[in-house]
């Protein structure tokens, strides 16, 4: 009897330490993109309390709760988007309480819905979802836009809830079309994806590619709810409340389209649940709605976009608590279970189907051999898709299509939409995607491709047709530029193979490295000059031309690399010797082999590449040896818009052609450069 | 009576002799970007045959002569397009003969009626039309795509009768959409402008970007022709000759249509005069054409694209001729005069109204000083136009706005057509237009600025918000890649001012540069640094700290030129001095002070820089000294994709403010760098 006392108090301390160390691994989970135990205890809860659908007064009350939450995150962080929030909140409400099928203790879940937020600016309302899910400790909302916290002020990775970053508009919808495509077509799966658009953000051009690829491909799976708040950053939309105007341009786009009033949930549970039904054309939700929703004196107004409410505050989170009922707490709500498992996908360690099978000194353009590659890929591994922008027979991806059809998925001339459709096709590890265009299209999706960085993708990305040395085409469409843009996202894995051997173990590689790859190939057949089981490693040079009397280390790679090659049996005649480096990868570069060998030859570099002098291999090199003294660089490329011409005039008269390196080493000899 | 024959004989001989410099002449201007005494000729001539409009007979000869020639010319060359030269004769042949209202002899007349070639790939059919007006001597044609002709493989401005460089698909419209804004509101002028698009390249979101902005600015001079041939580069596009899908989107955007046989001259005729009708309204007319067209066994077969006539050419040349009538060397046409003439614009000298006004130490934001500048610019030259994408309140654009409403052009969210819409704006000198909105959103534009510089264009670019010093937005917002961007640009100046005053002075430089200027501004007010009267140089830094007893060179840009003379401060009370130096101008780089104030600091430098580690301020400091001995190199940059936070926290994680500098400057004076 005396040990009664003492067992209640053993109990109250354990419950209470239980709580604590889950609370810690919730946290912990929290920031590394999963939580587990919190949320089965949230979905027993609700079992246990209800098992029929959320009703519409409780949709009601978490649409009021996201603004209120929206409000008193932006105040605390002094900075964000609360009207913006204000116009979703309805929405988002109806999404996640009714209409999704999703396993919230696990966001990723590859059976679940999708939702990307194109409108990333309204982040704070998607935490609030969160955070009324469960996923998110209440306290940890205040944290919004603090660098501790993974509550950025745009939607990231970071948090288990996001597949992808927004906040560059314009994106979400390819992304969304992405995975709408992976799981109509790949994965036949019964998952749907729903993407928030704001009204601003479609006037960007990106926006209609993806609904141009949406309906071609009839992506019935697909559900864009257009947010249409009337008011952008600087004023009105270019159509303002004219919803008519997206319906008409949608329909002639050839969605199926609903117009409804944003903020009434019956009307959004009507539209998106009419959205399942229809076949063979993706749905847009065009909803009516107003900025600043429900906050007194702001609602509506200009000159309210992305501030928080600063002085108004209290006021407007008043009047929105006097919307909510008294018994607000007690109110209940049910998260619908995906309908279907999907298939277990292993996408990790893929390899090609055979070893490469060239004879040295033969004639191959590493375009053709990525081609060759990306087939042998898809003969080990179903999951291998390539996406191209009507260029496939340019960058040899029609060598899968031909082989494998369901494995390609063409995108027209729309580069945007291609790299975000593929970042789309890589979330959740469903697939190993590869995009190509001509590398100097790649520029069109550089927002894009930054975009996939921040979103954490594993895309790969193969630019053909780089350098002056495409020949008569001209300059629009020469690739010079793309190590630039590729060596600047920071996630990214930066291959340039010099023959086809290098390009097939590139891809090979690209396939397995996480980030972001880039592989840049060449139009011209260039001599194969790797054995076929030669070694290739990222990071990792080769040295094809060593000797002890080497006076220079020549840097060079594919059409470059052959020019020097010839260069050195012309400077050998004169009795001068160069070691010759191909860097195989340009990010990251052989930083430790490039010192070695460049001290060997008493400090003299010469860099020859087909590219524009800045940001390419010639800098990639400086920035290696920038800390060492007693190497000096000198770099030869393109320092011009050039003109069309003959491949072999045109590297003459740019000066990366081998009697132009000659004379370069000559120079660097003489004490000249 | 002896003396006779020797006059003729001499006459005959001066008849040569002028003959033959007329020639050179022709050719020397030709190359220079116009043609005068030739077209006069050609001009008298049609004057003394006819005065009327070119009959239909010879408008459907001309055709067939285009499609002569760019077989002709594209076998000479060994590549090109002479399908898709096809497919476009009748339009070429009806607008440049029949339309188009142009002074032949002074191809970039302001007063000439305007035409884009978008689908730049069918410049032969160009060539082939300006050879008829006889502005390209025949046999020049055949040197299409050789290194030492101008008839580069995509149409460049190195031809006098070209405005724009086209060739990467979906960009021309947007140019024409410029040129129109401000012939319709600018100038208002009569002329007209005519784009000749592709089908193809509809699919890219960057037409329809255009065709939105052509329609809510009612650019009723504006006509746009679809040439719809059905067939793209890999295969059949999206729709096929389905016209009617065309017709209904470009509806639903708001354009008047017209849809017409693409190869019938009086179709083609009735639709464009049409066109000149239709008020408030840009017009589209969609031809419905036949790849390769009159080239028998050829003619809309797939397989044809980019690549010339081979064994079939002399069957197609052959049947070619029979379509035309024998008596085909005497038949006329006339071209039409513009209808009136356009005011004599001066934008040469551009100048500040006021001298800057700043208080040094007081804060203020050089995006803030963007504005200032522009306006005071404004002031000065009635053809400064601003374009802004929906960020007129961030950037500062909105100054001008609020002072010269007429002088500003909202873009709204469309970044692609905003810098393709400034291009055209710039055409012909007409304006200076300079194009703002976040530094990170113009990665979206990076292939329409890569093609500015191959169109010769002055446009002047400001990306603001540049770096993580941005703060809570997060990393959607942040440019980090806009050096490495703009750097890799041939033609570009890169001002990266660093207070209010060399704000201001950028602009002002910016206006009266030559090829793209970019202005990389902050969104942080941050302290004036120099006097009002300060005088700031492209290619000159300035160095703000110096003493004998410097140690290291730390270059250094606004925001982290202020963390390092913060930094200055904290390393003098330890007595280690180090020379500051801001360069104003990140291309060109003020390579000759680099290199010697760092060999007076025994060739030790420090940067540091709110941008990516590649291809930044670091790397345009490596290249300056890439060929020196004895100077090292450390860079500090942000490695990774960061996070949101305060500016401060930011800084300081990233290493980049002046705590971590003056540890980088230890490490570097103890020898651990």
């Amino acid at each position: 009897m005396t040990l009664y006392p003492l067992f209640v108090f053993m109990l109250l301390t354990m419950s209470f330490l239980i709580s604590l160390i889950e609370r810690k691994i919730k946290r912990f989970y929290f920031f590394k993109f999963k939580v587990t135990g919190y949320i089965e205890n949230i979905e027993k809860t609700q079992k246990r309390i209800k098992m029929s659908e959320t009703s519409v007064q409780s949709l009601k009350n978490i649409a009021i709760k996201i603004r209120i939450s929206s409000v008193e995150t932006t105040a605390a962080a002094k900075s964000g988007h609360p009207t913006t929030c204000s116009s979703c909140a309805e929405t988002l409400s109806v999404l996640f309480f009714r209409i999704m099928r999703y396993k919230a203790c696990s966001p990723r879940e590859p059976c679940n819905d999708r939702f990307v937020m194109s409108k990333g600016h309204a982040a704070p309302a998607l935490y609030a979802v969160w955070a009324e899910i469960g996923l998110i400790p209440t306290e940890e909302l205040l944290n919004l836009r603090k660098i501790d916290s993974d509550l950025e002020g745009h939607p990231t990775p970071r948090l288990s809830f996001v597949d992808v970053g927004t906040g560059s508009l314009g994106q979400g919808l390819a992304v969304a079309s992405g995975m709408a495509y992976i799981g109509k077509y790949i994965e036949e799966a019964s998952y749907r994806v729903y993407c928030l658009l704001g009204d601003g953000e479609c006037a960007e051009g990106s926006i209609w590619e993806s609904i141009n690829f949406a309906s071609f491909y009839k992506l019935d799976n697909l559900c864009a709810i257009i947010d249409v708040n009337r008011l952008g950053q600087a004023g009105p939309t270019m159509f303002g409340h004219d919803v008519e105007k997206y319906q008409k341009r949608l329909d002639a786009f050839g969605f199926h389209t609903i117009v409804i009033n944003g903020h009434e949930v019956e009307e959004l549970i009507s539209a998106f649940e009419s959205a399942e039904k229809i076949k063979d054309k993706p749905t847009a939700i065009i909803a009516k709605t107003i900025k600043g929703k429900d906050f007194p004196g702001i609602e509506n107004e200009d000159n309210w976009h992305g501030k928080p409410l600063g002085d108004k505050t209290e006021a407007v989170l008043q009047h929105l608590r006097t919307l909510l009922p008294p018994d607000i707490n007690t109110f209940d709500f049910t998260i619908k279970q995906p309908l279907s498992k999907v298939k277990a996908v292993n996408i990790n360690n893929i390899f090609l189907s055979k070893l490469p099978d060239y004879t040295k000194g033969d004639k191959v353009a590493t375009r053709n051999a990525y081609g060759t590659g990306l087939l042998k890929l898809a003969e080990t591994n179903p999951r291998v898709i390539a996406f191209d922008g009507d260029m496939r027979n340019s960058t040899f991806s029609e060598y899968l299509l031909k082989a494998k059809p369901k494995n390609f998925v063409e995108c027209f001339i729309a580069e945007q939409n291609m790299i975000g459709a593929a970042t789309g096709a890589c979330t959740r590890n469903r697939c190993v995607a590869f995009a190509s265009t001509f590398a100097a299209f790649l520029t069109r999706a550089f927002d894009q491709i930054r975009m996939a960085a921040i979103s954490q993708s594993n895309i790969n990305i193969c630019g053909s047709h780089c350098g002056i040395s495409i020949g008569p085409d001209g300059p629009s469409q020469m690739g010079l530029e793309d190590l630039a843009l590729f060596r600047a996202i920071p996630t990214c894995t930066v291959f340039y193979p010099s023959d086809a051997v290098a390009a097939e173990r590139a891809v090979e590689l690209a396939a397995n490295t996480k980030g972001i790859t880039y592989i840049r190939t060449t139009r011209s057949a260039t001599p194969v000059i790797y054995d076929n089981n030669q070694i290739f490693k990222i990071g990792k040079a080769n040295i094809l031309l060593e000797s002890r009397a080497d006076k220079v280390l020549v840097i060079a790679a594919c059409i470059t690399l052959v020019e020097t090659l010839e260069a050195a049996k012309l400077l050998t005649a004169s009795g001068i010797y160069i070691r010759v480096m191909d860097p195989f990868t340009i990010k990251p570069i052989d930083k430790n082999g490039i010192i070695k060998h460049a001290k060997e030859v008493n400090g003299r570099i010469l860099v020859v590449e087909d590219h524009y002098a800045e940001g390419g291999i010639g800098e990639a090199v400086l920035s290696a040896v920038a800390e060492e003294n007693d190497i000096t660089v000198k770099i030869a490329a393109i320092k011009e818009v050039p003109r069309s011409g003959d491949p072999t005039a045109l590297l003459d008269f740019y000066g990366i052609d081998s009697v132009s390196i000659v004379g370069y080493v000559q120079d660097i000899l003489r004490g000249r450069c």
